[in-house]
């Protein structure tokens, strides 16, 4: 089933408001089962309004809009598929009715202008709305469906949830999609395209979609079925067929974040953490310390911004800044060591860089960024060369330490 | 000048993700004088977007696409315009040497795969990606105007703040509409209506509009006029007048965050500072560092997450965190002064409280915060009651923290 979402409000196409319920109605059809091919936004105009709707039941076996079905000037939805479908607009005695109530209820007469509210097309089914006073209204045409639904979010997944998705699961729809995540780091989407591009093509009934950010790539692979089952299992043989390729750069299935894997070692170690941040400034501390609980394995850090605090809190020898400088795999570890002894910890974590825009040199660039690892049994460092503006480098140094020390604890290897 | 735009990638029609770009170009084109009449979201599929973006040409003057430019499989903007214009797919040299170039710079082989972003469709004027590898595209068809523009959040910006912006103006699209910003800190949604409803209502050719967010709440000020130079100096008389009725509260007049005017203030007395950070786990040091060139004032400190470390790196003596706790003012104020001491700066910034979800007490709820400066001067202490989860709670802390800092700088009372 191919479904359309019109969203209508000026406020949509002007940037001042994010449009939620395209994200909602979108997330809600997909896991219907339903395929959603298009959005509209459009203004509160009948033309408008009427147009998108009249493209989209050509193109589409089920349409919603939502939007417009208040009481005032802007609020023009009724209108425009009344013209669309020929009706003319009629008073609804029992409508109008549960409006009045609703005013008595609260002692407030009820204003006249809400009379609209229970104008209705002639013979459109209209819904219930248990959290407002405007109904919503269900066209059926031919095999086609138009639910003509609220814009306020509240009401519209009332709507959607009491009357919408029982309807639509009645006409058979269940979910036939399922989706399972891979999350990875330190491979560049286009690396990640050279491993898996020929599987995902050979996968039955499996779509890939890349989310690509400056911290990774994570990959949505849906499975779709003709049961619910049967799309679970598609998207779960799937995931481990597309994993295994990915190999040591797969970081979670699931949408578990890095921090909280790397949490889940330490805690599973009975180990404790530590970190060092120059560059980053805290960010390590602030992501490790996002997860209820952290405070089991991480107990804090010193941000060493200053070489001066380098040394004066982190114990790295004058000699060795002089000689291999700040941003050095010599200091980096230093500052791993240090932090780990300062503060009695397992392991210690360091992060040392040039984050620019300035500060760069020809044998140090902007986005040299030096990740240590100390721990009892052993130390690590790795170099990463990272692209981008400040933010960007800051972030990716962050996911490169963390991903670090997560092949550190797991004994992994470092890529090659 | 009729405007739409057409945001392509499956993410935003599943509901996976919210289309924050639809929203960017809404504005910015809203801003440059244009009306966008409709925003259309469409599969990574060559019929859907070639039928969208056909669609759109008939209705509009200008229609900007984004999204699937990339490299992998479900990039297919190229061909979908290609096939719209009946142009062939051909290699640009000087585009594959640019993207062969931004791989060399970090030592890595270019992947083949990379080469489809040099194919671009014959006689378009290719538009330079400065934060990326995929070039944008400009097309002009007969009075109507066709930008393909990447999905890419800082790509689609850059393209569109160093081209596509100057390319209109140049067209005439000239700004009848400016804006202007004021941030502010400490004062809700509400309590900054009550102080300014009556005033925004007799402003004229004036509309205001609220950005709340956990760590305060952004007032943009939209003036209009005949001319670009009317409506700048509507807009800069509104926010002058607005800015006045919300006074100590209001701590940049345009776009520069709390930590950049923070580290201005203590530029301009040569001061310098050091944080101590407990329940933000290092957010404050990440902020401050997010400001180029911040390490001239700012030295770094310490994440004193356990109460170990509070002891041991900041000299917190047991005695206190026995009698008042870790979450106190009184350890806050020894935080402060502590990491004033160890790291010899001008002035430290302690925070410590109660994040949750767990660890909360009836004497010490969740949202519980202490922020405490210590100077040479004076010391300040202030008590933050925050609302929210876990990580709204951390956020507005940091901001509490830091406007505690900016007021004792200025030498500006605490709020009442």
């Amino acid at each position: 089933m191919k479904a359309e979402i019109i969203t209508i409000g000026g406020e949509l196409l002007d940037g001042s408001q994010v449009d939620l319920n395209a994200v909602y109605l979108g997330s809600r059809l997909t896991s219907l089962g339903a395929e959603v091919v298009r959005i509209s936004s459009v203004p509160d105009a009948v033309d408008d309004i009427e147009e998108a709707t009249s493209r989209a039941l050509e193109r589409a076996d089920l349409v919603i809009t939502t939007g417009g079905l208040g009481v005032t000037a802007d609020d023009r939805t009724k209108q425009a598929v009344a013209r669309l479908f020929g009706r003319k607009l009629v008073l609804d005695e029992g409508v109008l009715e549960k409006v009045r109530a609703r005013f008595e209820a609260r002692d407030v007469p009820m204003p006249e202008i809400n009379i609209a509210v229970a104008m209705l097309p002639e013979g459109a089914r209209s819904i219930e709305n248990q959290r407002g006073t405007a109904p919503g209204l269900l066209f059926e045409k031919g095999e086609a469906l138009l639910f003509v639904l609220p814009g306020v979010p509240v009401e519209l997944r009332s709507m959607f949830e009491s009357f919408v998705s029982p309807f639509l699961e009645g006409k058979g729809l269940r979910r036939l999609a399922q989706e399972r995540l891979i999350r990875t780091t330190g491979l560049a989407e286009s690396e990640i395209a050279e491993r898996i591009e020929q599987l995902a093509r050979r996968l039955a009934r499996t779509d890939v979609v890349y989310l690509p950010s400056a911290t990774g790539v994570d990959l949505k692979v849906i499975g779709r079925g003709q049961t619910s089952v049967e799309a679970t299992k598609t998207a779960e043989k799937s995931q481990e067929k597309i994993a295994a390729k990915l190999g040591s750069y797969v970081y979670a299935r699931g949408d578990e974040s890095l921090e909280k894997v790397v949490g889940y070692l330490l805690s599973m170690g009975g180990s404790t953490l530590s970190v060092a941040e120059s560059c980053t400034g805290g960010r390590v501390g602030w992501r490790l310390t996002r997860v209820p609980g952290s405070s089991d394995y991480f107990k804090g850090g010193v941000i060493a911004y200053s070489d001066d605090l380098k040394k004066r809190l982190l114990g790295v020898k004058a000699s060795v800044l002089k000689k291999h400088g700040a941003v050095s795999s010599e200091t980096a570890l230093m500052m791993a060591r240090g932090v780990r002894e300062k503060c009695a910890t397992d392991y210690g974590l360091a992060i040392t860089g040039v984050a620019g825009p300035g500060g760069g040199t020809k044998t140090k660039p902007v986005g040299m960024v030096f990740a240590a690892v100390a721990g009892g049994a052993g130390e690590r460092v790795r170099e990463l060369r990272l692209g981008g503006g400040r933010g960007s480098i800051r972030r990716a140094a962050c996911q490169g330490a963390l991903e670090l020390l997560r092949r550190f604890l797991l004994n992994i290897e470092e890529p090659g």
